[in-house]
């Protein structure tokens, strides 16, 4: 997951994503944890031990030069992360329902709006054991290492 | 608004603010645009040209390692930012009722959970020309350079 330039099939419907000469942009939310021009793709493009996790790059992946990345997940039903560490530090803001986090041997809960800062090194795992989805803003250090696995 | 350190008041209440070893840590939303452990303070410390803002650092303040920082504003009705523009980005992610930025010569409206990029040397502000409080997080890198404001 490190800082690359992606060719992204979802550049900048012009109608829906509002862009200045001077790199502005808008995203609208569109309701239902959607925002107009961003697609929703996969959690990560390789590797196991995770399930029923959908990745929105809000932020990061059309060329901005801020420092940070700003991604949406949502976490389906019983759905779950990769257990797993890194030197980069996460900010976590809950915005949809309700879910968890495993933080090294800890169990904390993150509802709406709870901020929740994941120091590096910390081995952790979000995840969904609710009826309804769980959704939450990730922003990370657009410069970042690559998570390792953890064993359970 | 240089990156150092602070010494704020607002350092830990154990009961609200879960604070490990590995700096994890977590601030409930308490309701009404409020969390535990957070303060709310002045939107600037010096200067003129704004009105009736509140500033609630999340992220940032406490010695955090993360390359961003993460605030929470919130603009009462009438109230308004400085015009001002540097070299760092913002993002802007609509919370709480709905606002205006002036980014250059453009008008845009904010609402709840639009995400607002606004490039580097844009001139902006940010305003409440309605009735109800518009609250915003606003995402910023945490070694950036000084404001500075615009003539209107």
């Amino acid at each position: 997951m490190g800082k690359k330039a992606r060719s992204s099939s979802c550049e900048v419907p012009v109608k829906t994503v509002k862009k200045s000469r001077s790199g502005n942009r808008q995203y609208r939310y569109g309701g239902d944890f959607k925002w107009r021009g961003v697609k929703s793709g996969r959690y990560k493009s390789e590797g196991g031990d995770w399930a029923g996790i959908a990745r929105q790059v809000l932020i990061g992946d059309r060329g901005e030069t801020a420092e940070f990345h700003l991604r949406y997940f949502e976490i389906e039903a019983g759905g779950y992360s990769s257990f797993e560490k890194h030197k980069h530090e996460h900010v976590v803001i809950g915005v949809r329902g309700r879910g968890k986090a495993k933080l090294n041997r800890r169990i904390t809960d993150i509802q709406f709006l709870d901020v929740l800062y994941i120091g590096a090194h910390t081995h952790h795992r979000l995840y969904n054991p609710f009826q309804e989805p769980f959704g939450f803003f990730c922003i990370v250090n657009a410069r970042r290492d690559r998570p390792r696995p953890v064993k359970k």
